[in-house]
């Protein structure tokens, strides 16, 4: 195929344009990155035209603007395919762990290091590249195209469900694309079908007005530090269960075939934790390890801080402790009923010798896609041929509120066709992108839309 | 008396020395504020000769010097009073909580604003100013003067005690007289006769090797803030009582004697809640306020953090979690087993999943000081006549450590004389000192000081 082998030819020129993109520090959830965030909306609508699209803009949303493009070149029956993704990256703190500069690209061997490089600009710019092999080759691609790539993914995508809704004829499609998640093995491809969903809130608790000495009132004053640590620690029984009323009541229980499919997925215990570091595995004793990471409800605390945080000791009684608690959530739980569920037992549990103030940051829908539809067939074949490997299925940990969007608003399934590695470093110090993957997420996408062109 | 006089007339340029001195930002436990540390001394230095002293030097320790000055005019029948105190400062943060700069003094009605002002820097200097008084009049003191004022009472003074073993010579003295703690009332002075003793230390709690994307890790980690959490929450039981195994084997319990006589110390509930602005007390419940933050051991986490602590949300399975945990302990607990102790129970207590380290920050013994001395009627007598009202016993919350150093290396007990308020903000921001203290402090200096001289 001539765009397979344009794609091949380019390779040199596709990464030096990735390392410009990972250059720019379009970190979504800190004020001072918000130019940085607008370049890159500029610089990805430049490199779509300069890919072939005949349309291609930067709209504003409330927040940071979606870049949009369309190429409706294939005629009415054909169909349409809607490529998401974002172009906002993840803080790249605590900066003092990362090996290389996190906005300065570094190639070690075959892997680039960049904040970003795998989550997720790498995944994105695979799908342009590949329209851009079909416009230089056979001039338009098989399928009519549209792309809308957000930059507010990392601070939970406040403004792109009412984007969504609001423009859903300028986004009408037949199926949806998204390569955001990773595959199993660097020759092993795997689909994701299913994803967890998130409720984020953040908890003050205060005590004393201000700080206070603790030789001076510690004994009487109760400690919003001690105070907050005993009701997060409550929020686990001793199982690693989460103790919230209600918070289980929804969840879907695993159906034995499902968890016989789960248990295909390969798994190396070992590798898995030398690949976190840590000392043994933790949680729900009555589920795998690949079933408490993608199929089970979890909570977390992502950040806590309160009292004196710098070199030395300070004898301080701190004024405020604060946390911030995320739950990824699994079918059918409803991240709106999750957050008011955890805001109102944490307050229940405040014993009267503190205040509690629970702000809920924000909150996805987690989601579930066929397996048998002729979109997933056609994914199917296009990682068999490019990975020379059939892929197998797998639901993620993470969450993607998107895909459930674009099931409830325009009423399309989504492909989760992801070409990141389980070790990439996500949302940590050292995120990196294998650039084979890049390379093979290139031709897996140009398969894809070839086969979707051609119906047999 | 002239010296009384002279102090008396010398208030307005005192206290612009006073500024002078709260301008140096003398903050012991930040590298960054080392030259200040060593500035503030050789100003304290330079005072002192000023204020008569024929010999005053800087000394040189492990860290931050001591301050030595002596006057032995008085003769070898005269008593020798060796005056303590502290030039160092705790650290001004959290800045944004600061009504006016900490190290720009600011005088509000009759209250001088900066950090030291209180502790300790306004009540050693009343001391200084009390000497000079008598030079500037009489020619010299009443009793033979030594000066020890450190740099390093605020980051647990490491270097004193083995100061103090070194130049026990030097040091010898009848008595000695520390100003840093406070009374109960403008016009309720109090004699503070026991001080509770301090374990510092600091916690680390690990589990993966860096900070992991909490979709993927999430439910099979163990999050260590979460850990870190349980660990801290089982610390105390429901009643505010420490579950560390041994903690209360050598706790001295209070008699009924002095339980009734802490019962007499003024308490005000309602005065005491309005100043630390806590919703209620909190507490061990069979011990009253004033015997729990004076009488009784406790334990406070004066810092923690981990994971994402800047605005927004980040989805991270942090690889470290931290807090500093401190312990006031009080007759006869040993600050060097409590924080043994607590290291063996944090490791104890710790699960399989994460991994623990202690390190021992620093430690200070209690201290109990008779009441019925020479030098302790002395100290009466000179509140009385200083504030015109005879002073209550009380004890101490906070930790003078030097005190329990005085009494073993020199053999000699302190006098407590103590012209701070219980609303100075002491380690906390918009700290403060009450300038008819300051005043009253240097009239009570002269009285102790004359009536040492003039025993009856």
């Amino acid at each position: 195929m001539e765009a397979l082998d344009y794609a091949r030819a380019q390779r040199e020129q596709f990464l030096a344009e990735l390392r410009t993109f990972l250059s720019i520090p379009s970190v979504s959830t800190q004020a001072q990155h918000q130019p940085d965030v607008v370049g890159a909306a500029g610089w990805l609508r430049d490199q779509l035209l300069a890919a072939g699209f005949p349309e291609a803009q930067v709209m504003p949303t409330q927040k940071h603007p979606v870049v949009y493009a369309e190429w409706l070149a294939a005629g009415r029956t054909a169909p349409t395919v809607l490529i998401y993704g974002h172009y906002d990256v993840q803080p790249p703190d605590p900066l003092d762990e990362w090996r290389t500069p996190p906005f300065e690209p570094t190639l070690v061997g075959d892997d680039i290091f960049a904040r970003g490089a795998a989550d997720d600009k790498g995944q994105l710019y695979a799908h342009v590249k590949a329209v851009q092999s079909f416009h230089q080759t056979v001039g338009t691609p098989p399928v009519n195209i549209k792309c809308i790539f957000e930059g507010e993914e990392e601070i939970g995508s406040p403004s792109l469900a009412p984007f969504i809704r609001e423009h859903r004829e300028l986004l009408a499609a037949d199926v949806a694309v998204i390569s955001d998640s990773h595959i199993l093995g660097k020759e092993l491809p795997s689909i994701v079908y299913g994803l967890r969903g998130l409720a984020y809130v953040e908890v003050e608790v205060s005590g004393p007005a201000h700080d206070l000495h603790s030789g001076i009132y510690g004994g009487a004053v109760h400690n919003p530090i001690n105070a907050l640590c005993a009701m997060i620690a409550s929020l686990h029984d001793e199982h690693g269960r989460i103790t919230i009323p209600g918070f289980y009541d929804r969840v879907r229980e695993l159906e034995p075939e499902e968890r016989a499919e789960l248990s295909r997925v390969p798994f190396d215990r070992a590798a898995w934790l030398e690949q976190t570091g840590a000392p043994t595995d933790w949680g729900e004793p009555d589920y795998t390890i690949v079933e408490r990471t993608t199929a089970r409800p979890t909570l977390d605390v992502n950040g806590m801080w309160g009292g004196y945080v710098e070199p030395g000791a300070k004898t301080v009684l701190p004024g405020t402790a604060h946390a911030k608690i995320s739950m990824r959530l699994v079918p059918d739980q409803d991240p709106a009923e999750i957050s008011r569920l955890i805001s109102a037992h944490l307050k229940a549990i405040a014993p009267a010798t503190v205040r509690v103030e629970v702000q809920e940051l924000h909150q996805g829908k987690w989601a579930i896609v066929r397996r048998d539809s002729v979109w997933m067939q056609a994914a199917c074949k296009a990682y068999a041929a490019a990975f020379g490997r059939e892929p197998v299925f797998e639901r993620g940990g993470g969450s993607i509120p998107v895909v459930a969007t674009f099931q409830d608003v325009l009423g399309i399934e989504t492909i989760l066709m992801g070409f990141g590695l389980p070790d990439d470093n996500l949302h940590a110090p050292n995120e990196k992108f294998h650039l084979p993957n890049f390379y093979r997420g290139i031709e897996t996408a140009i398969h894809f839309l070839e086969r979707l062109g051609s119906p047999t």
